[in-house]
């Protein structure tokens, strides 16, 4: 069976179908991610596994671990080609000094000869609120919808907050940002456009806030409401997320490649709550009620 | 309304009828849980809480934190007095420097006009094996089994073995006990005296273990391995374990009560595999082969 994620050399060479532009535009956002990732934390960088479903498909999974920013950084893709071909690929970024976390799925995708759809999203998971930062992160995710009109961030970013519920808890996991799925309209090549835009929004929305915040100091006290919140953030991931629970029970899924988007560690406290006015319960009051950052 | 959990006086005065005993089992066997483990541990010993659904219902939550040798336990029981009459039990313990856990759900029950089954288990979840620790573990189980027929044991080890598997990485979670539900025959008071045989045995098969390794060293190997292991144990928790989905997708549930059986801390690293003959690996191939301890 040839390697199921085909050389970008030889990509590009070929006649530019929807099936081939969209596996380009895959594998050039997770080297750019990894690229942007692995010089802003200016430590050993990604470790790349290349591996084979044997049902068909396969993928490649880069993951830094231990680096001098980030903890645990996991930017992934997987091609799956059976029959329905469903290419997905989400990065789960998650430093540890600059007390924040980015998931990206910009680029979920099935294109079959009867039946196609466009999903994906990018939402940020910080500690604590950092009022600029946020606008930041959703402006710059506006701006690539907005190219494309002027009702898909409003939509996107609402389907966001709602997606990424903790129902238990009620509270969202993040500060959200932009979430869609079943995008089959106005054209493939229109929403390809979309996507293509968002996936480009990546680095700069995130890449800056790490930048900013690298060289932060903590005191414990942060780390554990970080690992708290990190915490959350495993009860999402294995209670809700879609993508995880498709892949966690699809036979033949690389569960490493699935798993490595839970955090390198998590806490649970029973009945921890933080104090009235303090800056965990600043983050917790966004979290049960999400508000708009950019109009 | 009145306290959905009945003083233990109270029900003592009672009529002998299938709810009042097993009210009465319920609240003896949390109390002498709760004593056992607090003896043991040396500590400061429990908060309790009671709660009330407003649905109808509630519970007593008992959990110790930070104890000299308890990282955090819990012995919960939950009595919802809706038309089912569904009261439970999970009493989730996890000593730290003891690295060892046990879980034993030994009262599920319903009790209703129409249908009555009861259902119940305890297993341990130890970091590392050790086989005399398995064997007077299962033995003592065994012989609570045993009282009331040959065939209970076997057929409850073998339902616990396939029960705790976390499909998605060809593990058990630990290294079993017994598991059983939906029991209705050969008769009520039958099968009440065989679950409270189980719940007797729960102190003698767990607290001597716990008293032999508190005093242990571990080394930072150890601990760390031990964190993966914590991992491991809330992804079953809460992909897999129907009592947790139960609670958490029932309205009017007390998170805090459901998720007390989340460790406090946990750990994934990517692609972590332990190496050949390690102790690690000692442990891995039990979880991946369940073995027969007693015969």
């Amino acid at each position: 069976m040839a390697s199921p994620v085909t050389d970008l050399r030889e990509l590009r060479r070929r006649p530019g179908d929807m099936k081939t532009k969209m596996e380009l535009l895959i594998l050039e956002t997770q080297a750019q991610v990894c690229q942007a990732l692995a010089q802003v934390d200016g430590g050993a960088g990604f470790s790349v596994d290349r591996w084979e479903r044997k049902e068909g498909g396969g993928g490649i999974s880069c993951v830094l671990q231990d680096g001098h920013v980030f903890e645990k950084a996991g930017v992934s893709l997987c091609m799956c080609n059976s029959s329905l071909e469903i290419p997905l690929a989400e990065p789960a970024l998650r430093p540890v000094r600059a007390p924040m976390q980015c998931h990206a799925t910009p680029l979920d995708v099935s294109v079959g000869n009867k039946h196609w759809w466009f999903g994906g999203g990018s939402d940020l998971t910080p500690t604590y609120l950092n009022q600029e930062d946020a606008v930041h992160f959703h402006r710059t995710l506006k701006e690539a919808c907005d190219r494309h009109g002027p009702d898909l961030y409003p939509k996107f970013k609402k389907w966001c907050d709602d997606y990424f519920y903790i129902a238990h808890r009620g509270e969202r996991r993040g500060i959200g940002g932009i979430f869609f799925d079943d995008l089959d309209s106005p054209s493939k090549e229109e929403v390809f456009q979309f996507v293509q835009s968002c996936a480009q929004a990546v680095v700069p929305a995130y890449i800056p806030l790490v930048k900013k915040h690298r060289d932060d100091a903590f005191t414990p006290q942060e780390k554990l409401w970080q690992q708290l919140r990190r915490g959350r953030y495993v009860e999402f991931n294995l209670l809700y997320d879609r993508g995880t629970k498709f892949g966690l029970f699809t036979p033949g899924s690389r569960i490493e490649s699935i798993l490595m988007s839970l955090p390198l560690t998590a806490r649970w406290e029973y009945m921890h709550s933080p104090s009235a006015n303090s800056k965990e319960a600043e983050i917790l009051e966004v979290l049960r009620h999400p508000r708009d950052w950019v109009h």
